[in-house]
């Protein structure tokens, strides 16, 4: 038969890789399905750099309509990014019949059930496994593979940004900013890394992973999110002497009636596994009833592994294609008229155990204060360090609570802020010190 | 639509884990196929024995025809493991026009091709995620969200009795007889422990993943089998001197012309996430061309995980019948007119590192004359551990080689097995000192 006809929008670093691929494994890719791909046009404004790839003329058009109503094409691969005009572009595509593939995760994120429901109506397949830990075939995995299972939780570290720094700043003692400034000089953080630094990438990853998991949808403002900009080499020490590390972690959990999913800045025990996962690399952790936790590790970003995911999904568009299969699988991993719409928890109701790095003026009776405001929430304390003073100077007192109410820490926090002996904000590091 | 009729060749531990997965999650499963799933025939010749699930009467049956000869069933797994009657009853059921789904890993590693070949003359699936690595999702990973890469490798630790055994070992400094006899009585190795323990299972495995990722057929009788019966804690104590953990690995590498298969005990760096898999966990790491190292982790064995994997397979097969898709996957990743018949690299052929342990009298003199004969067969050494002798007595004497031809390490282990200064035979132990 005549090869599968696949379109690309966004020549940019992503795009490339998957030009690569396609040119490098052709022969390998149909031997494996028994059938050609031929990536048949590519759109982009830029017609100029060199991306260190040849093509055939006239595949590169600056005209997106070669790609998004071009009757020959079959799947459309959208790498542009952000969310317009690469939305628009994809409803029209969909619209035109067209199956999709893209690494776009706020789209997905934020815009999501617009784009399924469209996908719905039109009878064709959105894939989207790039957009979560770049070549770790995780969506999949929930999809598929694991999908006799109910989930109770998934973990994960998500952000090779973040996850590069928070290691650097680990193995180094260094503090955030010279090692952001590194990140940003080496091309593992953006000119502007707000995005990544901040949360919002990891949280629009773990909105898509709780939705899958779960089988809800998922409103993303309602998704805590908190960066890791404020972690400082005190901390990290800290963690490390209590025999954690600090991770910025993505966690959704399966409560029946609500989820969690929340990011922020999170102590793991140093003998779990997620706390070995170094620099650029991700890793996530699924917790299914029967198949017990689960991890998978591998490259979360960069060209070629995110290129992988791409032609994974691209692949199995194009077998659904060929073999005939009509709507074989849901988009979101549930039939569209089962997905519930479950609140997410919020923050003042979720159970952690806290770290709290208290700074506070050198005087007796300091550590009694802070414990009596505390044990008046009933938070109890499992751990505590409190390094010799320096003359005259503030001291860290530094606590590890047992599983204690947001609510409550922060009632305790505030009441405690007031407090005369207390001389700088108090930190806090919320910890997961069991996996279920 | 009505229900997906499935039906069950074994009702033992395995099986179990089935019927309650069918049990526990139907609902969350026809969530998520659109359809229902129903377990409607269950043969076993034990009638009586309480297996702690409850069943409709005339579900279990001791007629094998019930099953493999229903036309109202459609998927037929086989958990009954061993050759036959397996392989004749899913000939059948395949003759008859039935998908298969089996976590039977010595019956697909040695009988597969005519299996295979019978399924592809009758356009039927045959899936089997759970005769490799528990309910890791490995299997459906390599044949589709990783097929756009060329793999040109795949580590596992892929029995978790041998694991069992040699995390205790190490973490306990015992030798393997007690600690084998431990896990006999937890339950975790067999009566007859040495399909296990002699590595013959995880054989079957990696001829099955060598397979599937270098588009082969694999001759079962050239894959180089040792098991861990001959580890000692002694050995154990100076991999860990050395920064090595040892384990059963298996090892599959594309070589292009030819693949290397082979288990053997191998020492692996401490710090490699590998050997930080302990007890009845199982692991896999891929090395893909774009995709670069991916870990998959996850419980290599139960009645639960690998009830996942089998329940995985079935509802996979049943998106495809029901969206109508024919021949969507080819069984064993690769189109059945594609796949090579590649030789497995001689052992002699193969390039390792090496720990080797020499049993000598105490005398000066003999680090000498051993490294003498190694040179001899451009065996060049690494570090060397001489602990300090008893009078009179042996010592031991430990090097770790650089890379070297096994055909040279056998022959200077056979010329140094020959001095008068060795007293007891010499313990190899191969090395991964790096993964590509």
């Amino acid at each position: 038969m005549s090869a599968v006809k696949v379109g690309l929008l966004g020549f940019g670093t992503i795009g490339t890789g998957v030009v690569r691929n396609f040119q490098r494994n052709s022969t390998i890719m149909e031997k494996r399905l028994g059938h050609g791909l031929e990536l048949a046009k590519i759109a982009d404004l830029d017609m100029t750099t060199d991306r260190g790839v040849q093509l055939e003329p006239g595949v590169l058009t600056t005209d997106v309509e070669a790609v998004i109503s071009n009757p020959e094409i079959d799947i459309v691969i959208e790498l542009i990014g952000g969310y317009e005009p690469a939305k628009s572009f994809i409803l029209k595509a969909i619209a035109n019949g067209k199956h999709i593939v893209t690494a776009n995760k706020a789209l997905m994120a934020i815009h999501g059930q617009e784009i399924v429901e469209a996908a719905n109506r039109q009878g064709v397949s959105v894939m989207f496994e790039a957009a979560v830990g770049g070549g770790i075939p995780i969506i999949s995995a929930i999809k598929e593979n694991l999908c006799s299972n109910q989930f109770s939780s998934v973990l994960g570290i998500l952000n090779g940004t973040c996850n590069f720094i928070l290691t650097k700043m680990t193995e180094e003692g260094s503090d955030f900013a010279p090692v952001l400034q590194e990140a940003q000089d080496l091309g593992y953080a953006e000119a502007d890394p707000t995005f990544d630094i901040e949360g919002v990438d990891t949280a629009h990853k773990i909105a898509l992973l709780s939705a899958l998991c779960f089988g809800t949808t998922v409103d993303f403002e309602q998704v805590y999110v908190e960066g890791i900009s404020k972690i400082t080499a005190v901390d990290i020490q800290f963690a490390e002497q209590m025999g954690y590390k600090i991770k910025l972690l993505a966690i959704g959990k399966n409560h029946g009636e609500q989820i969690e999913a929340r990011v922020h800045p999170t102590m793991i025990p140093k003998s779990y596994q997620l706390a070995e996962v170094s620099g650029v690399f991700n890793a996530v952790r699924l917790m299914g009833d029967f198949v017990g936790p689960i991890l998978l590790y591998g490259s979360g970003a960069g060209m070629d592994a995110t290129a992988s995911a791409v032609m994974g999904d691209v692949m199995a568009i194009s077998r659904d294609y060929v073999s005939g299969a009509r709507s074989r699988a849901p988009i979101m991993g549930y039939c569209a008229d089962q997905i519930n719409t479950l609140p997410i928890k919020a923050m003042s109701e979720i159970v952690s155990h806290y770290y709290l790095r208290f700074t506070t003026i050198d005087q007796p009776g300091v550590l009694a204060e802070i414990a009596g405001c505390l044990g008046k929430y009933d938070i109890s304390i499992q751990s505590m360090i409190q390094p010799e003073g320096q003359e005259g100077g503030s001291i860290p007192i530094v606590l590890m609570t047992h599983a204690a109410k947001e609510a409550n820490i922060s009632s305790a926090l505030k009441e405690i802020g007031q407090l005369d002996i207390i001389s700088q904000p108090t930190c806090l590091i919320r910890v997961e010190p069991q996996l279920d």
